[in-house]
């Protein structure tokens, strides 16, 4: 299926970074652990960092029944979800060609809100194993009180669009044979620290390998694009 | 001024990470890159990831003219912009605990479009020397054609959020005494990498030092709150 299938979705600006493989859709919420979810409130609209997970075509939202944005974006209205992942500062001889390297993907659509135990339970657990993969099994499952007090929404990818840039800057050719300045990319790599244990953790609890595995050094990666968050 | 002086920017879940001191939302926003800027835009919310700059209490947005949405939200209409940085995965001892240590800022107001060519010169100014501090006076300036092709923003920081979380999990007394598993914090550094000089440029010309500076490796900080982009 390709994507944006919709006016709503079909990039008009910049036409040559937007992405029409799902794949590349699924790379980048795959990437990131933040999205910017969306919604209009009181006439206004209101937009939140909200974590989430994706299982094929569906993108699961998740966050407290406490929030009012939270419990006003399950009530069958749109949304607007962004999740971005920045890659490095494009250093043109312009400053007007100066530019982000990055990957975005926009999702528009109706959530729906997951209510059936069971359902809310797996997904659940797809947002647990993206933000913290191997922690469904090594840490207490939720109880009933607690998935209660847990909202999720399952937002469709039906309705998504992806831009990315990378690479040189773009300039001018005057500005390239006319300019004597510098010109590049200062990539950014987001990397993973040292595991920080528990204070209240007995001394003999080891860091387990679903964390370390994670958060083993590796060299930076020579594409920006593979400078994944995970 | 304090912050949160309207309804709508108090927040109500939460409470206890929600920042009331104006030096804390310059220093989310000071540290970031991009934010989302949330529109509504044929009756839908459209969230979109943007390059920004502050100066005193206005964040300064900025586009192209050609963008819809940037100009939809030119026109006296009410925006929200939201800025995360995500500092670490917080492993609990109960998935219901997970969380992220981060910090954000939400902004909510009407934006002005800055039209004047001297007041927005000196936008795109701030915004340029945010993204690539030491750019504007070693890249060539834009032209007056160039400059007509930008479109900034000004949105007050009057309104204004900020959320923090830090530090070790959350977890109940039951689970801190009946669970042997590992829980922490893994840190998540957002690191500049190694300049890459336009393949473009002559072999000779040096990499400058509003560049290195800001690549130059360090230790990670031990608060993460000073892990910042910039």
């Amino acid at each position: 299926m390709p994507l944006s299938p919709t006016p709503r979705s079909v990039i008009k600006r910049g036409r040559e970074r937007a992405q029409t493989d799902r794949a590349q859709l699924y790379a980048v919420l795959d990437s990131c652990l933040v999205c910017h979810l969306g919604i209009i409130h009181d006439a206004a609209p209101v937009v939140l960092p909200t974590g989430y997970g994706r299982e094929g075509d569906t993108l699961y939202l998740h966050g407290s029944t406490g929030s009012a944005s939270l419990m006003a974006a399950s009530r069958g209205v749109p949304v607007s979800v962004a999740v971005t992942r920045l890659d490095g500062i494009v250093y043109a001889r312009s400053v007007f060609h100066h530019s982000m390297n990055y990957s975005s993907a926009v999702i528009h659509g109706v959530p729906a809100p997951v209510t059936d135990p069971e359902e809310k339970l797996h997904a659940l657990r797809v947002v647990t194993e993206h933000l913290a993969p191997g922690s469904w099994t090594h840490a207490r499952q939720p109880t009933r009180k607690e998935l209660a007090a847990t909202a999720v929404l399952a937002l469709s990818l039906h309705d998504a669009s992806v831009k990315l840039r990378s690479g040189p800057p773009g300039d001018d050719d005057d500005d390239v044979t006319g300019h004597d300045g510098w010109a590049g990319v200062l990539p950014l790599h987001h990397m993973w620290g040292t595991p920080e244990s528990c204070p209240l953790l007995p001394d003999d609890v080891p860091v387990p390998p679903h964390v370390t595995r994670r958060s083993t050094p590796s060299p930076p990666p020579t594409d920006p694009h593979a400078a994944a968050h995970r």
